[in-house]
C-alpha cells in the first residue's frame, strides 16, 4: 500500500535536459510526470549558457511553477527535482535542485538516493572550515567538488564521487555541461533519452513519453554521463559491481507506464498477481486491489484464476495536503476519508483483497475491516511482495526494525493483527521470477535488503542510522 | 471521456444532514465525496437553529475550508454544494448554497440541476422589484418563495416548486429545518440515508459510504421531504409523471461506489462493456479503458471476451487548475499532459480502447494518435453508449448541435474522423438493458434526450436556449 | 485622538469620475487619497457604456487593486468607495460599491454616511418580497429605485430619495450616467472637479489634487447631480434646512489639505489651536500634539504662546491590521505598540499635549502616563474641541452614552481620571469661531449633536438605534 | 528628501536581546520600531539555549511574522534584523539574519554597514573551497569566523573582525551567547540597554523606549561585547581610531526619537533648521518641511525666524509595495502619489520648502514645481546639509559620482535646474555645530565623506566598487 511504505522510504525524482530552447518548460512536464515520486517540494534551475538561474518551493510541480516562473527560466538546458521526504527533514532550504554561485560561475545539483556515510564525510568538511547551508546529503557532494583544488571540473567531480556512499542518481548543471552520475551499485533507476537535437534525462522512462522523447538507454551503474553542446561522452569513475535496482520501483513506486531496465512496471506488477494465482489460489467470488499501486496485480490474479476483478475499494482522488483529519469520534462513526470499501460489489462476497506490501500492518487491518463492514463474507489479504523485515538505508533515517510489523510477527500471527481470513505474501523467489529480471548469477541484480537483510553496500552505523548492519 | 463531455453538462453535487452535533464536518466529508460533480466551487452553509453562517469560495473542498472554517460553522444542521460550471457563468457570487437573511429570519438554498424557465421568470420578477444578486437560475426559487404572500413557508414553497420548470434537485435550509425537492421527472438522483439519529441526503450514495450513513431510500420525483427535530415528512408537489433518469449519471458522471435506484455503478459500467462485448466482438489483443470513467466498462469487455484487460493509458493525477499548457510547438513535439499511451503495453499490439461517450471528437481522435504513436497495430474504439446528437437543456447554455460531432457525421465518418480502424457504439436498446433499471413501460425511466431528442419536459426557447424544441 | 473617536463614528470615502479613458485608475488614485477615511475595504465599479464591472475587497486600496484589476475595469466613467466599519457589521458583501445586475441593465451604488431609518424601510420591502444580499443600510436605496415602478429612472431615484433619513452622499453609476446626491441637511462633504473634459466627485477635496483635478463647487444640501456625456445638470430632489455639516471632519477626520466649504482643514485646525491658546493659556516647556490629526492644532497653539512645538510624540508607521498586540505582560513591561513619547524632548519639561477629542478616555490616560515615564514634570491636557456626551446617530449603530466619559463624569473628574495637572476643552463658540465656518443664522451650519445633544433630524428609536432622541 | 538619498545608502537596523523570556517578541516589537531603516526584508532567529531557529522573509515586521511565528521562536535570546537593499541584490536568501547550522552547534548573524574589502576576501575563501550561499557580504564573517582552527570561539570572532574593513555593526547569536561588534570607525549607531535582567542591543534608541528598557551606553568603535547568562563583558579587537559616526544618521535616517551619542536627533534636526535661519534668513510667508525627514528641520526654521510653519506638503501614508504607478499620461495630467502640495495653505504665498538633502535632483525639482502649481508666488528651498559630491562607500555598491548632481553642478545651477527661487545649502561647519556632538579635533568624530570626499577608512577598487578613492 503506497502510502503505508512511504513514510519508509524517501524517493525523489530527477529530470534534466540539455540542448533544447523549451528546457524549463520540458523539466515541468517531465517533473510532473515524476510526481508520484514526491509531492514535498520540488525546483527547476537552468541556464542561458551565461548563467544559473533557480525557482524552487514547497508544493507540487503545479503549485510552484507559474507560466511567468517558466519564463524567467529560459534557457537552453535545466534539471529539476520532486522530493518526497528528506534526509534532513524539511524545509525550504532543502528543496533540490541546490544551487551555488560562484565569483567564477555557477553549480547546481539534484539527487535522488540516499548516502550511507553523508554524516561522516560532513563532519570532515565542516572541521575543515565549510558552511552548509542545508541539512541535504546533496550538499555534501557539492563541497567535495570545492574542496577538489585545481584539477579540472571534471575530475574533481569523478573524485567526488569516489567519496560518497550508497544510492544516489546524480543530476549537475553547470553553464556548459550536464552532468549525470549513478551510483556502482545501480540502485535507482536513471535513463537516457533522445528529443530532437536535445538529450533528455529522468528517474523514470514515462517522462519521455510526456516530453515526447525518444528512449536512448539506461545509465549504467558507476558511470558519468557528459552532455554539452558537442552531445555526449561516458566515462565510468566506478567499475559497476553487485548490481541491486531497489525491488520496490517494481512493486510499488514507480509508475505503471515506465519501463525500468526494458521491463514495463505494469507488466511486472500483473506478472507478480499472476505468481501470486499460482502460490496463492484462493477460492473466492472477486478479487480487487488497493488503488492505485495494486491495481495491475488484481488484475493480473483475476486474469490467471478467472475471478472477476471488480472495483471493491475506491480512493478519493482529491486529498490534498490541507485536507482536514475527521475526529476520533466520527472515525468511529465510520467516517472515511481516502479510500471507501463499495457496498454494492463486495457484500455478500468471498473477497480477495491484493495488495503491494505491508510495513506497518495499520492500513491493511483498517481495509480488512472496512470490506467486512461493507459485507465481505471473506476477505482474502494476497500480498505481491515478501514481508519487509529490515529498514532501508539508501533513503530513511529513521525507521527502526520495530516499525516493521512483519520482523516482530509471524506470518499467522500478522494474519489475526489485520483480521483476515488468510494472508500470503508472494515469496523472494517469485517476486523476483515475476519481474523478470534478467539474472546475473549469484545477486541476480536486486536489491531485496529490506525482505533479506542483505544489504548491497557497507552501512556506517552512526546518529543518523542508529541501527547496525543486520 | 470524462473531460470531453462535461464541457457539455453541468452538474453539480449536492449534500445535507439534519441532527447531527458536527453538521459540517459531516458535509465537509460528504462534498468531498462528490469532489467528481464539481471542483469549481463549494459552499456550507450550517445552521445552530438561531441562525445561518456560511462559507464558500471558488476552488476544491480541501482548499475552501479549513479546520477553523469548519468550526465557524458549528450548529446541528447544514447544507453543502459542490459546483462544475454554471448557468450564468462563474464568480464567487455564483457559488452555492446561496445564503439569505432576513430580518425574520434565514435561508439557504443548494440546486443540481438546471431550470428551463429561468430567464422568463427572473424578468418577470425584476418587472416587479426584485434585485438578483446572482446569475444563478437557483436564486429565482428564493425570490418565488418570497413573493409567495402571508402563506406558511412550506406552501410557499410548494407554489414556488411548481412554477419552475426543468431538472432539479434542491435543498433548503432554515433555522428550523430542512427541505428536500426532487423534479417531477426525477431526472437527477438524490437518496436520503441515515447516521443515528440524524438524516442525510446527497446527490450520490457514495457520499453516506464516506460518513458512515446508512441508506434509507432515494428521494421520489415530485416529492418534498421535510426534515427537523422530529424526523422526517413527505409530502408530493407534484405528481410524478415521466420518470427520465439521467442516462449519463450511469454513463460517466456518477462514482463507481454509488447505487442510483438501487443499480451500483461500477456494475452497470461493467455491464455496458459485457453487452458491449456481445454487439461488437472485436479481434484484438488487450483491451484498454479511458481512465477514470471508462475503466469498468473495459474491464466488463475483458471479462466477457477473455481479452486481457491492460493498462494502456495512463492518466496524471497532479493536474489542478494551475497547471501550465504547453505550447503549441511542445505539443507538436509531443509533450502530453493529462493521458500518456504505455508503450510497454500496446506497443505491436491490436488494442481495443473502450470510452464512455464521444462529443466534439477531439479527444478520441488525440487518444487512438496516441496509441498508434506509442506502436499499436490496430486501434478499436469502443464507445459505452450511443452517439450524442442532441444539446441537454437540463444542464447546459451554450453548447449548439453544431458542436455535438455525431449530430454531423455518420458513424463511418466519424470513425475516420478519429483514425480508428472500428468505431462501434452501444445502442440504445444495449445500454437500457445494460444497465438493468426496472422498466415502467413506454418511457422505461431514462432521460435519453441527448441520445434520442426526445426531452421529457417542455423546452423553452430564448435568449439562453437559443435551440428549439427538437 | 483619531484612532479612538473613529471607534464611535463610521465615515467613509466615495469618489467618481465620467468621462475619463482612465476613469478606473483616477479612482484608484483618489480613493487612495481618501484612505484615511477608512481601511477595512474598497471596490472600483467602472462602465464603458455597455456594461458595469466591479472589484471589490476587504484591505487597503494598494492590497485590494493590482495592476491587472484595474486593466480589467476598463471604461469612461468609475465610483469607487472605502470603507472604515458598517451598519451591519463587516464582510465581503458589505463592500461598496454595490452592484446590481439586471436583465436591463446594471446599477452601481456607493454611499457616505448613514440612514436613521434604514431598518424601518427594509421591514417594509422584506415583507414585499424583497431579498437583501448585504446588511448594508445601502441597499435600501437600490430597492426603493427598483420598486419604483414604470417611471423614469432619474424620478425614481428622487422619490427613493425623499424616502431616506439620516445623513448620506451619495453616488449611483448606470451605463449612461453618474449620479450624485447629497441629504438635505449636507451632514457629509461632497465636492465636484474637473479634469480636462472629465468630472470628478470626491468626499473631500484632496482626492483633486491627488489626480490633477480643479475644484468647482460643493454639492448642495439636496442636490442631485446627474453627469453624462452631455455634462452635468443639477436638481434639488429636496430643499435644503437646517444645513448641517458634521464638525468632526474639520476637527480630525478629514485631511488637513482637504477644503471643506472653501475652508481648509489645516488652517482651521491652526485656528482652534490658537483659540485654544486664548481659552487656555498654560506655562510650559514644550508644546506636542498627538499625531497625526492634532498636529495642527499644537502648532497652532505654539504658534499663537510662543512655547516651542516639539516631536513629543511619535507614532510608528507601519503597523498593519496584521500587527501583534503585544501580550498583558509586555505591556506591563513598557512594550509600546503604536505610540512613543519622546524621552530627549520630555524630559524635565512642563509638557502641553495637544489633541482633537476624548471618546473613552483611555488612550489620553495612556498618553499622559507615558509622558510621565518619558520625564515630562507636568502634563497639561488641551482639547481642540468641547466634551463629547452624545451620541452619533448619522454613522454609529451601537454606541451609547455610557461609552461616552464625558457624558458621565464633569471635566475635573475627567482630568483625574486621565491623570493630567490640567484638562482643557475648546468651547463649543470657541470651535465654530475657530473653524471659521460662514454663518447663516441660528444654526450656523454645523452638526454640534455630539457636544449638544440637539440632532439636525428625526431619530428613529429602533432595534438599531435603541437610544431615544436626546 | 528621504525616498531620494535611499536610492543612494543602505542603511540596515539591528536588533538584539539576551536573557528574556518573550525575546522574539521584543525583537519583533524593536524591529518594527526601527522598519524605517529597511522595508525590504526582515527576520529574527532565536534560541532557547539548545538550538537556533529562524524565520525570515521579504516584507515589512507586520507582514513577514505571525503570532504563530513568533510562538514557533521561542526562547531566552534573539537577533533580528530589518534590511534595506542590500550588497548584492535582493532575493529571499540575502534576508538577515543568516542563521548557520553545523553538526557542533549553530551561529547567526545580523549586520548593518557594508564592508569594503568584502570581494576581496570572498575570491580567497572561494579558492579555498568555500560555498558562498549568499550575494551578501555579510556571510564572508561567517566564513572566515569558520576557517578560524581551532581557536576559542571568541578568538576566531576577534580575528575575523579584523579582517574585515568598512562600516559594521554585528550582532552574531549563538545557543550561547549573543556578541555585539561595531567597526573602528563607530561609523553606524548601536546601543546597549537593559530591560529587568535582559540585555538589549539595537541601531537606534527609539528601540529602546518602544520595548520599555533603559538605555545603558553606545558600543564603542573597535568594541566587541559579549553578553551571556552571566551579564556582559567588553573587550576590544581594535584600537578606536578616527571615529567617524555617520552625519547622515542626524540629518534624515535615524527616526526623530532616537539619540545617538546622545544627542536626540528630533533636537539636532531642529537646531539644523535654525541654523538654516542663522545661514540663510529668507523674507517669505510660510515655511513647510518635506515630510518626513525634514519637519524638525522645517519647524527649527521657523521658530527662529517667527515664519509660520505650515502643512504645505503632504505625503500619503499608504503607499506600500503593491501600489500601482501612475502611467506617464496621467503623470501629465498631473496625478500624485506620495507628495501633494496644500493649496489651501500656500495659495499666494512666498513659500520655504525645507529639505534635508538633495541627490538626484528630481524630486526637488518635482516639489518646486507642485507648489508653484499649487500658487506659491515664491519657492525657496533651504538644505540643512551641504551638498553631496561624493559617493558613500560604506552601504552603497553601483552609484557613481554622475548620479550626483551636486557634483556635476554650481549652486546657482542647481537652483536653475530645480527651479527655485532661491537654493540655500547649509555649510558643513553650520551642520556639524548644530548636530552639536562633541568635537574630538580634528575629525571631529563625524563621516563627512560625502561632503567632502575624505574616506575615513582604506577604499578597495573592485567590480563592486569601480570608483577609486577620491
Amino acid at each position: 500500500m503506497l502510502a503505508e511504505i512511504r513514510g519508509l522510504n524517501e524517493e525523489c525524482g530527477i529530470f534534466g535536459v540539455w540542448g533544447h530552447e523549451d528546457a524549463s518548460q520540458l523539466a515541468y512536464y517531465g517533473l510532473h510526470s515524476l510526481q508520484h515520486r514526491g509531492q514535498e517540494g520540488t525546483g527547476i534551475v537552468a541556464t542561458d549558457g551565461e548563467k544559473l538561474k533557480g525557482i524552487k518551493g514547497e508544493g507540487l510541480v503545479s503549485e510552484i511553477f507559474t507560466q511567468e516562473a517558466i519564463k524567467e527560466l529560459n534557457g537552453k538546458a535545466a534539471i529539476g527535482h520532486v522530493r518526497y521526504a528528506t534526509a534532513g527533514g524539511g524545509g525550504y532550504e532543502n528543496v533540490q535542485p541546490l544551487l551555488f554561485h560562484f565569483q567564477s560561475g555557477s553549480m547546481a545539483l539534484a539527487h535522488n538516493g540516499n548516502l550511507v556515510n553523508a554524516t561522516a564525510l560532513k563532519s570532515q568538511l565542516e572541521a575543515q572550515g565549510s558552511i552548509f547551508q542545508t541539512s541535504s546529503d546533496t550538499e555534501v557532494l557539492a563541497h567535495l567538488i570545492r574542496r577538489g583544488g585545481f584539477a579540472a571540473f571534471k575530475e574533481r567531480v569523478k573524485n567526488a564521487l569516489t567519496m560518497i556512499k550508497g544510492a544516489y542518481a546524480f543530476l549537475i548543471l553547470t553553464e556548459t555541461e550536464l552532468m549525470v552520475a549513478l551510483d556502482p551499485n545501480g540502485m535507482r533507476p536513471l535513463s537516457l533519452g533522445k528529443l530532437g537535437d536535445a538529450y533528455v534525462v529522468a528517474s523514470e522512462t514515462c517522462a519521455f513519453d510526456v516530453v515526447g522523447a525518444e528512449f536512448i538507454r539506461d545509465i549504467l551503474p558507476g558511470e558519468l554521463l557528459i552532455i554539452d553542446d558537442n552531445g555526449f561522452r561516458s566515462e565510468m569513475f566506478s567499475v559497476a559491481s553487485n548490481i541491486a535496482m531497489c525491488t520496490m520501483e517494481y512493486v510499488y513506486f514507480s509508475r505503471p507506464d515506465s519501463n525500468i531496465n526494458g521491463i514495463n512496471v505494469h507488466t511486472a506488477r500483473k506478472n507478480l498477481g499472476k505468481r501470486l494465482a499460482l502460490e496463492a489460489p484462493i477460492e473466492a467470488d472477486v478479487v480487487t486491489g488497493v488503488p492505485d499501486s495494486s491495481i495491475s496485480a488484481a488484475i493480473g490474479y483475476a486474469e490467471a484464476t478467472g475471478i472477476p476483478y471488480e472495483l471493491g475499494l475506491i480512493k478519493n482522488r482529491y486529498v490534498g495536503r490541507t485536507f482536514i483529519q475527521p475526529s476520533q469520534s466520527l472515525r468511529e462513526q465510520g467516517v472515511k476519508m481516502k479510500l471507501s470499501a463499495v457496498r454494492g460489489v463486495v457484500e455478500g462476497k468471498r473477497v480477495i483483497m491484493v495488495d503491494d506490501s505491508i510495513v506497518r500492518g495499520t492500513t491493511s487491518r483498517r481495509i480488512v475491516t472496512m470490506l467486512r463492514e461493507a459485507g465481505a463474507t471473506e476477505v482474502h489479504v494476497l500480498i505481491s511482495s515478501p514481508p519487509i523485515k529490515n529498514p532501508c538505508f539508501y533513503g530513511i533515517d529513521t525507521s527502526t526494525k520495530e516499525e516493521l510489523i512483519a520482523s516482530k510477527y509471524s506470518v499467522e500471527e500478522l494474519r489475526e493483527i489485520i483480521g483476515a481470513d488468510s494472508l500470503i505474501f508472494l515469496s523472494t523467489e517469485g517476486m523476483i521470477d515475476a519481474i523478470g529480471r534478467t539474472d546475473d548469477g549469484e545477486n541476480r541484480g536486486h536489491c531485496l535488503a529490506c525482505f533479506t537483510g542483505k544489504y548491497p553496500t557497507e552501512i556506517y552505523p552512526n546518529a543518523d542510522h542508529p541501527y547496525e548492519k543486520v
